[in-house]
């Protein structure tokens, strides 16, 4: 989708797209593992174990980032009190070419693995396809995982850490961590239910900045969230929160103008996870938090505990995406972006 | 999954992991775009379009493979007699970091795209995702689309092509085009039936060799073939061909090997996509063809047909992946594999 179409954020064409599990789904457990400067931020007592290592027991980022998935998956299955080879599927990704701490992360399950591809919202991605296998009558429980880790991250998009490369106040600090959720139809204490959810489009709008990727995820954000509304007619007040993945300081801004210019106005109940992630004034983190974890560990340590405890409703859970590659960005590509939505209730 | 576990091939924990969908699922239309070296290979007459110009029209080879995805998927929608606002949803997947020809490719539909990875078993987790999301009640069609470029993997795995490296003869040839699918609740004229699914684990021998695909993929095909035959209680007879998606001569021997003495003779039945796309004496593509392209295309191009004439009735189709990358191969990593089996049956 072009700019030109996103001002009219595709209404001409508008057509249902959206999804509601005939039969209830809910998520049974959740689970966190993070890194010590997420640790340390706002939301650091909330999560289950903050590694205080950053390599995790590997020997390099990427097997640092392969560690966190295999654990919080580990976590997960053990807080849903299932067993491993209760499992049918597991549906899990990252950032990393060709997703490889998912690979390694996953090689010892004895279950069957499903790769998915959506950048920083993968965590929805794969919450809306594990939603899809239960209602497809595919086995009792699934398994969702989503991972990143802020040295692999930076050296595969941008420069190894070690460089010490200047960052501008638009660039994001990768959230170091991974959440991983069991899902099933059998509803469980605390089970939190997935009611709906609206598949995101690929939406360009021209940014080449990759220090910059609020920007080029907003119209994404603000794409599926113009379409969740319309499919569910539902309104902005109809939600408690509508909390998008890691769109930062100036991606929420792009969101809430986008949004407001098409008539829906969510300022007073939108958060971002990137920005609740880490503390503006004491983290030196820019923009905010970004990462497959960013929107996976919040949702696990927030989200899910202020659902279950009455404090929000009903949320609509957005996880936002840049389809930024390092060679489609230096032969001087845009950045698309791609956002998936899921309504989050109490069970 | 490690070597000792694979000998046994997981016969003590073994558990249903397979898939039925409840109501038909159908392949309604195929389509392919290749290069010209496919359509010069024995198959070369069955594809739709054979490509005379390298770049499709782009101007590297990350565009000539996004040109290829979208042209292929634009005349499956074609062949299949439907609008491309029909369409629920893309699945779609690619070789590439970030899965850049998906995101390239497909950012002017106006469908929603989910993108997967699972390397060169693209083809079958496309196919079994989208007969999942059938199944679940998710609209009434749904595309799968997958691609790769010669040129674009072997500068995103090995060597730029300019450099004129010398390969192995356990070397593959990545095969340039895209293979489309829309598949339907709705039967149609000619229509293939997908009535059975067997998503793959990770897979890990342990294998070191970015020249040598075929035997890092051939214990991930054996282990979900066996487990196939096992959920289905089928054997081998059951199916007039089994069809690995880009195993090569080198792979193929690992294969039959290891179903050997795992109790399976499938060896007069066993026929590999990468084996049948190129001439052997002619076309000095060594072990053979392999790539996303490769089990999409000679599904799209010869499997469906073969069906469709009644020459074979019932096709396991088992397209497999390397889950490599260069960073991971760079770092001394091993080459993990997975495989996906799709039943086809006339409709």
């Amino acid at each position: 989708m072009s700019k030109d179409d996103l001002v009219g954020l595709n209404k001409e064409t508008h057509k249902y797209q959206s999804f509601v599990p005939p039969q209830p789904v809910y998520i049974i457990s959740g689970a966190s593992v993070v890194g010590e400067k997420e640790g340390e931020g706002p939301l650091g007592k909330l999560f289950d174990i903050v590694g205080d290592d950053v390599f995790f027991g590997g020997t390099n980022w990427e097997e640092a980032e392969s560690a966190l998935q295999k654990k919080s998956m580990e976590l997960a299955i053990t807080k849903a009190g299932i067993n491993e080879n209760e499992l049918q599927l597991i549906f899990a990704g990252d950032l990393l070419a060709q997703s490889i701490a998912s690979s390694f992360g996953l090689v010892n399950f004895s279950v069957p693995v499903i790769g998915v591809y959506g950048a920083c919202s993968n965590s929805g991605l794969t919450l809306f396809l594990g939603a899809m296998a239960l209602s497809a009558g595919i086995g009792d429980y699934v398994g969702c995982v989503t991972s990143s880790h802020f040295s692999s991250a930076e050296k595969e998009f941008r420069f190894p850490s070690a460089y010490g490369n200047q960052r501008p106040l638009s660039a994001h600090w990768t959230v170091t961590g991974s959440g991983a959720f069991i899902l099933s139809k059998n509803k469980k204490e605390n089970s939190i239910q997935l009611t709906g959810f609206t598949a995101g489009q690929i939406v360009d709008f021209g940014l080449k900045e990759n220090l910059n990727m609020g920007a080029c995820m907003a119209p994404a954000a603000a794409d599926t969230i113009y379409r969740h509304f319309k499919d569910f007619e539902a309104s902005p007040t109809d939600y408690d929160k509508i909390i998008t993945g890691d769109l930062g300081r100036v991606g929420q801004k792009a969101l809430l103008d986008l949004l407001s210019v098409n008539g829906y106005d969510i300022s007073d109940r939108h958060i971002d996870c990137g920005i609740e992630i880490y503390d503006y004034e004491l983290q030196d983190t820019h923009a905010g938090g970004s990462g497959c974890a960013c929107s996976a560990v919040v949702l696990a340590g927030q989200i899910l505990k202020n659902i279950r405890e009455g404090i929000w409703k009903k949320v609509l859970f957005v996880p936002t995406g840049a389809l930024l590659s390092k060679m489609s960005y230096n032969e001087g590509q845009s950045v698309p972006g791609i956002a998936h939505a899921v309504i989050l209730e109490a069970g």
